[in-house]
């Protein structure tokens, strides 16, 4: 069945942006990771409203053309969706049930921390890929946010880039 | 010269203990993971008072008996300090400051949040070696707290144990 799959990187301390939203810790690490194979694997992304948002403000016009993606919201009709870009406010747990009863590749999880503190919240995560960068920010926009119970996983692989960039694989217990 | 080496574990979510205090999650995890090896490399130990008395409470009477331990409180003056368990009120920068003039081995940095923020906060940290469990907590007592600004480290290595125990090294920048 097709999974769902987390792909984020963060700072050792657990930071998927810093205080000020900057990626700056993050983009001086110029390596491939595998990226381009891994959006290969995938036909679907999900994320929250103000990720897509952010990705967009960042520069990328349309992030992911190729892919069928959905952005959570609580107010889909302040937006336009079009076939590929799907703005929606229905439950995650719903969205996953839809996704998987059809066919199709696995799905890409971008983000943010409420929208993964949701799909954890749900066991919705299959897998988790996370880059660590060897930094500690000391603050930012955390990428686990609190959740109500424990969520383990079993570990898959652990990596390091050349460049010192940290890669774990993790998959559902 | 000797070093100041932060050896602990954590949550995948960056958690050193669960939100009751507990650890359950972790020592479910029975390897050794070198940690034998560890410590034969130092022979001097710092923590908060507070971490040093959940050890305690955990059990064992006297955390590292044959390390030179130094406990960081406001109120020195509260405890009973004996030639290895050093009760101190001294600041961070001059305490690492005062050992590393002496000859010895490295020096075990125990915890917990706080006394790590604080370190951090100085540069005091050399090396890291962080232990993770593939768990989210959801919640518990942060092994990072917030700090004024972000600490770069170099990727020495990174290790999955059998058992799925995830270990990475740091070294300061």
């Amino acid at each position: 069945m097709r999974k769902i799959i987390l792909y984020i990187a963060a700072s050792l301390d657990g930071y998927i942006a810093d205080k000020d939203h900057g990626l700056d810790w993050l983009t001086v690490y110029h390596g491939n990771y595998g990226y381009g194979e891994f959006l290969t694997s995938v036909d679907t992304a999900i994320s929250g409203r103000t990720t897509y948002d952010m990705v967009v403000k960042m520069g990328v016009a349309d992030p992911y053309p190729e892919l069928e993606y959905y952005i959570l919201t609580h107010s889909p009709e302040q937006f336009t969706s079009t076939e590929k870009r799907i703005y929606t406010a229905q439950d995650p747990v719903e969205l996953v049930n839809d996704l998987k009863k059809k066919n199709g590749k696995d799905i890409f999880l971008v983000g943010g921390g409420k929208t993964i503190g949701d799909f954890l919240e749900h066991g919705l995560i299959d897998n988790i890929i996370l880059f660590i960068v060897p930094i500690i920010l000391g603050n930012g926009i955390p990428l686990f946010n609190k959740i109500s119970h424990s969520v383990s996983f079993k570990t898959e692989s652990t990596k390091k880039h050349d460049d010192g960039m940290m890669e774990i694989r993790l998959d559902k217990k």
